[in-house]
């Protein structure tokens, strides 16, 4: 028996749990799955052959290194700040390791330790970071073996409702941790090169600058910066690249609604409102507009972002139920952040029947022989429902074959590492398509940014 | 003869040195100014009575204590992070102390010390902080003498550039600290009172809330908020208020000029912009604008921020050249802040024959006797030339008065303080008059910010 140590068993677990579950007895597995919660545990775990669950408190030395022992590889699916204690145990039992988290600094620190025990640390193997690291590179590895000069990368993925579930006029339910979307976007200009020319957009112009993307069958999209587009320039080996754009995805009319949000002040997690437990939703709107002893909070509003009546925006602020003034915000001593979630959270939750959609789109750009040409690749995940989600699933599912290659010598160069190299993606994407978790590529003329072409 | 060392003979120096000369020899005083830079220090002094210049290093212990020794009474002019190690000698052996910055929570340490050695460490005794907290509590304190109940106190100070120099389409030059003008406003949502409640402004609809002002003679002005209202509210005694707001004034219509530099992220201080050194002013705009192999930057830049060409603000930008493809800018590894200051001092630098105008507007509302009352009290300086500014004048004089005061036993209570006791503001305000600083009051009637009261 092969011996698998899952630590941690949140969300995005689901598939990951099942996919091994099922091979266990043709791949000879031993799946443990440790968590401080073995009740959250046991609910993914639908057989009890090939399974054990197991109290685990990471940062308890004893009971992980223990664990940790017993395993020939181990997945953490913890928030990445939690990884690095079961990391330095792998590093010290010579056990293999697989996370869908960004590499950190510490982590990365231990790749020489860990090629020098000849094992494998994947991390990114997610699906963003992780499904877009592999798709973008077995296209972008294509181009360049068949003589292609890459001149326009960009990339897109979201986290979104399937079209079955939406049904609110913002065409958006949080899929994922609710904090991250209310907070998107801030800390910092975003920043990508286009043509040759870096460009910058603050925050407060961030959801005014969108792009659009339309994926057949599922309609249009639209896109705004990340802030670190440039982030995988040398990675991907991109150097020379002129045009390099990350983006997050939204239904269209999604941004320019949030926007107002921004504009007022409603998404700053950087201060306290006082008496913030008091307030009633109304109030909480009320704080970020001049005081009048006459005029409504509604019209303060519409006019602070000139906001006509029969704008379409507005009746996304009145499906909210913002203006309420019997709906009070009970948190303490909240952040706008905070109590603009909880606002949204009223009205963006998934229901038990609900079922969310990962999106991603790819546009490649390359120069062969003198001429230019574009391939635009796109995949679209809807979940099951709100155990089976698309994020579970694509998340999960990249850990799970992942795990299982790098135990039968499939994936074998040593190293802390992401999933950027043919040996990895290869297999990978190939066992993905049989789970419906596949890209559909178009050659489309190649545009640029100049709108003569068009 | 009584011993005054200045220490750092700056931009703000010129009055508080003359003022203390001129005082000499009735008052039977010799000042040794202390800076690193000796040149400076002589140029600001007209005689060799009773004056002496020294090269002073205040990190250097052995001097900096030995002219310490040498005093009864130190002057700071340093930026307010230097004073400390001045402020450790002063209680060692027995010195007071003055300075024009805010108390630092290492000087407000000091405090028992300071007074255990029955010594006065007077801070904030400038302009802003130090005329506006002294013409405050004076009214304040009037108005609460006769019976009064302070219900509204708004205070807004703006350093500008006097009328007879005021010749361009900003209506603004730099009279202080440029960098302290382009970063204006960031660092977190402005805060404030208004009829009990409490009002958040962030960053990107700072320079779109203003208020208007008027003072006779002088016409109109504008204020954005600071972002400290609420700062004094305890110090000042004003717990109970409804309204609290403190501002910076501009003429009318400088700030929805600035705000379209800051939608566009070019006062951002967070970040620095590739290969800056090698941009003209034109590219810097247009790294803030989506790229266009045909659009101009001027049409980009007038379509993002809706900017008809017959709106006297898009000549604001012209003025400034903003749009020029020869003007380089120079800058290595420069913050989007850094470069547009330059930009900005290319046009809004003083001439030598310019001169700089400090205003101060307070608005005092109070109840009485079941009536609600306000005085309105304003202030203007103007400067006689580049040496002897406003801004000189307003800051160093209070500074010398308040250190003479000191020295004859007028101003005597101990401590780590600030100018807000009848004891302190009495004298000198009176004194300032003198000078031409001085406030005129009205009594208008009280309108809170109810439109139908108007």
């Amino acid at each position: 028996m092969r011996k698998i140590l899952i630590i941690g068993a949140g969300k995005s677990s689901s598939y990951l749990i099942k996919y091994l579950l099922d091979k266990s007895s043709t791949e000879n597995l031993h799946i443990t799955i440790g968590d401080l919660n073995i009740d959250n545990a046991k609910k993914l775990v639908t057989t009890d052959k090939n399974v054990s669950v197991v109290h685990l408190d990471v940062f308890n030395g004893d009971s992980r290194t223990k664990a940790i022992k017993k395993a020939d590889i181990v997945i953490s699916m913890l928030p990445a700040r939690f990884h690095i204690e079961a990391a330095k145990d792998c590093i010290k039992y010579a056990k293999h390791m697989v996370t869908a988290s960004y590499v950190s600094e510490e982590m990365q620190a231990l790749d020489e330790e860990v090629k020098a025990n000849n094992l494998v640390f994947m991390n990114e193997i997610g699906v963003d970071p992780g499904i877009d690291h592999m798709s973008a590179m077995q296209v972008i590895d294509h181009i360049r073996d068949n003589g292609g000069k890459m001149i326009l990368f960009e990339s897109f993925t979201g986290g979104l409702v399937a079209p079955e579930s939406d049904n609110n006029l913002w065409n958006y339910k949080f899929t994922w941790n609710p904090r991250n979307v209310v907070t998107a976007g801030q800390g910092g200009a975003a920043k990508f090169l286009q043509e040759n020319q870096f460009k910058y957009i603050p925050y407060n112009r961030l959801f005014r600058r969108t792009e659009f993307l339309e994926i057949d069958n599922y309609g249009r999209f639209e896109a705004y910066a990340n802030r670190d587009s440039l982030k995988y320039q040398n990675v991907y080996g991109l150097e020379h690249i002129k045009t390099l754009y990350r983006g997050t995805m939204r239904r269209v009319g999604f941004s320019r609604a949030w926007n107002v949000f921004v504009q007022l002040g409603m998404t700053d997690d950087s201060y306290t409102i006082d008496d913030s437990e008091n307030m009633s939703y109304r109030n909480f709107v009320n704080a970020f507009l001049p005081y009048s002893p006459t005029d409504s909070v509604e019209l303060k509003f519409r006019h602070a972002l000139k906001i006509d009546q029969d704008d379409i925006v507005w009746d996304k602020f009145l499906e909210l139920d913002i203006f309420s003034s019997t709906k009070m915000v009970e948190l303490k001593k909240a952040t706008p952040a905070q109590i603009l979630q909880k606002i949204l959270m009223d009205s963006w939750t998934l229901s038990q029947d609900d079922k969310d959609m990962i999106v991603m789109y790819h546009k490649f750009g390359y120069e062969r022989n003198g001429e230019q040409y574009q391939i635009d690749s796109t995949m679209v995940v809807v979940g099951e429902d709100q155990t089976y989600t698309a994020m579970a699933k694509t998340v999960g599912l990249p850990v799970a074959i992942a795990a299982l290659d790098i135990l039968n010598g499939k994936i074998k160069t040593p190293g802390v590492q992401i999933p950027i190299t043919k040996e990895v993606y290869s297999p990978i994407l190939e066992e993905l398509k049989e789970y419906g978790i596949q890209f559909t590529e178009k050659e489309v003329e190649y545009l640029g940014y100049n709108p003569l072409n068009r």
